[in-house]
């Protein structure tokens, strides 16, 4: 049991900040106990953690990024989608079939979630099941939290990723197995999208999905070109997410990256399997795939949090990813003004309770939530210091780096930087 | 006489990079006398600096920023256009009567230039004089460029900041006459936007800039709402290019930010002018003005350049700028294909040369340029070591920050950190 005192800031809904000036947090085998403006009777004699003038917020979750990709980023971004997947992707994945490799890379994919304060984050690793399993582990042992995928693809991708279809089933399966007793990081089916996936692979994980009660990750709508194709593939489906439903792939477990261009059967099937839709700004920009109706999918009663999409996206911190949301609803809301637009409290709570929520009771501090957190030092950002908090919240998110997180914690333990090299 | 050596990224024309890889560059009384290849014969025995692997590319130009509003960076980004004036802005420009305060403050605006590596930069100050001559002497003390502009408005502005016409006028012309001499501040006519100019200002504005051949800055169609208070304000002119026209106020010592409800006369009018359009993508999406056709317009000749427009924009660092103009321009792509999208290149041009010739022969290094340069240190960002130069600048530029700008040079001379408190 320990307590931390600070500026304590979060969502316990997304229209407004929940704030504690100067307030307590107690933790309790991980989880918060309290959270309140004094410091209960009961507690009168606990140590306390004082950050003083600093922000306390949960720690961020990211939804959606490749691992693989972490070494592209920045790279490549005058290139469209399929030479981008061609030229840069592909054979960059290819590399993670040597595992020492691969330790190297994903070592550094850790340290940078851990730098930009990405507390929780899914990711998409290659068709590699050893080098997945290599990214758990590091995770694991970095004291982050989040799910891991093995990339299951087995068409339409150059040969030295296609998989055989039996094999990688197999090896899906027993990497979830494996990994069913984590402490932190879960297994999470990934076809890679419809596309790359027979549909005996469809099926497959469809079946593993349901024996395991698997979290399943995959894209979907992002692009009109991609979508043609879909329809060209499965022209007997209603739509791109029936092709999903009618394998079992769509579920209150579920998480679709990108749902740009939903038809409205889609949303309305979305929202009652529980899927979430994860808005990744950063590569619906860079890559042209468009501005995807966020507002819209929230008032139907959308699921959704927030994805990086390294390295579609270029930037590994989810309060830059909150920025550009923020600033595509607003373009929106110029030409739709029925629309509105993303505001700071609503992205904060994407980036945090929102895409939280996938993985249980985390990103909010409300009692029984899994104490993930970060501790801000914003006085570099200080030129006026007649700030209310919330001000101070928002200039730390569009304006701070990873220099302004000076702790970490998740789950109650406080990190130390990965001891990777 | 020196010479630097390194590996030198410019852009002579906007659709390519020009390369010199471990190149080197020579300055002769602060400007480019040769970029080469190899070291020229006759400078065998000279003195060379070598910045081995590192980048060096020209500085950045920053054509539209509002000094004041930096204490504001990242505040009030959930308020609308209107309110975020009334509520923040101009409050906070009232603070600026005091010297003393505006000396504090302004201080840190050119700290915050020179460490984003913007090393020329367009200015509005406030309305008071004093404070605007200060900021011209502390960019001068730091060795940074570019024009400062005290900024006129007699109407539709809150009383503590409305001006008596014929003494704003006034203390614009001494402002203009005892700053024409100086070595890297040029002062800039100031009108804040057409609404709050009367036609006495602007007319007399347009006889200031007669007499002294003085530039001028302002704002133009960024808001819809904007534009149709000006047809009010001006009924028999045919658009609100041509209220500013009327007033001697267009030509190619002119910029005016923003351009993005451009009407097809007005464009026309700009280019015939030689008009520069400045592209401030931060703050259009921050404030909801829209996506400017910035494509199109550099398609029909217009002069343009980019402004991080602090504080509707929450971003000092040029680069951040060059992103978002790509973003938005890969957003416009993708609703119409036909316009193509903005390269790194052309960003990069925009940034460099393109927004640099305002200032004259500035922003590359071609022969006869004056050496403005940025020495980057991108190791920290180097995952991978197979990349060719062209990556590495999209790196730098799309996930680097001001801890990869190690040295800063303008008109030859490199820069010392500002040494205010």
């Amino acid at each position: 049991m320990f307590i931390v005192k600070g500026n304590i800031v979060f969502t316990k809904e997304s229209c407004e900040l929940t704030i504690f000036e100067n307030g307590y947090i107690g933790v309790e085998e991980g989880l918060v106990s309290f959270v309140s403006k004094r410091l209960p009777k009961e507690h009168e004699s606990s140590s306390v953690i004082d950050y003083g003038e600093k922000i306390i917020i949960p720690g961020f979750c990211d939804l959606h990024a490749h691992a693989p990709q972490f070494e592209n980023i920045g790279l490549g971004m005058n290139m469209k989608l399929l030479p981008w997947l061609d030229t840069l992707t592909f054979p960059t994945e290819a590399k993670y079939k040597d595992a020492d490799y691969a330790k190297k890379m994903y070592s550094r994919v850790v340290k940078d979630l851990y730098r930009f304060g990405t507390t929780r984050a899914t990711l998409f690793a290659s068709v590699h099941v050893e080098a997945a399993q290599i990214l758990v582990d590091l995770m694991e042992e970095a004291g982050l939290g989040g799910c891991v995928g093995k990339v299951n693809m087995d068409m339409n991708c150059p040969d030295y990723l296609c998989e055989d279809t039996e094999t990688s089933l197999k090896e899906t399966r027993e990497f979830v197995k494996r990994n069913q007793n984590n402490s932190l990081v879960d297994p999470i089916l990934t076809p890679r999208f419809v596309p790359s996936c027979s549909e005996r692979m469809m099926a497959g994980l469809g079946e593993i999905a349901r024996e395991f009660d698997a979290p399943i990750q995959s894209h979907i709508n992002e692009n009109l070109d991609e979508i043609k194709w879909v329809g060209e593939l499965y022209p007997k489906s209603k739509n791109y997410a029936d092709v999903y439903d009618g394998f079992g792939l769509l579920n209150g477990n579920t998480l679709m990256a990108h749902c740009i261009h939903m038809k409205e059967e889609e949303t309305e099937l979305f929202v009652e399997r529980g899927v979430y839709a994860v808005h990744c700004p950063q590569s619906n920009c860079n890559i042209s795939s468009g501005k995807m109706p966020l507002k819209n999918l929230l008032r139907k009663g959308m699921k959704a949090g927030l994805g990086s999409d390294i390295s579609g996206g270029h930037a590994v911190s989810i309060p830059k990813t909150m920025v550009l949301a923020m600033q595509i609803s607003k373009l929106r809301f110029q030409e739709n003004p029925e629309e509105g637009f993303l505001t700071l409290s609503e992205a904060m709570y994407l980036a945090t309770k929102g895409g939280g929520s996938f993985f249980g009771k985390v990103g909010s501090f409300e009692k029984g939530y899994e104490f993930d957190a970060l501790v801000i030092d914003d006085s570099s950002l200080a030129v006026r210091d007649d700030l209310t908090l919330e001000e101070r919240l928002g200039r730390f998110i569009y304006t701070g780096d990873d220099r302004n997180i000076v702790e970490r914690y998740v789950r109650g333990r406080k990190l130390e930087k990965p001891p990777f090299e």
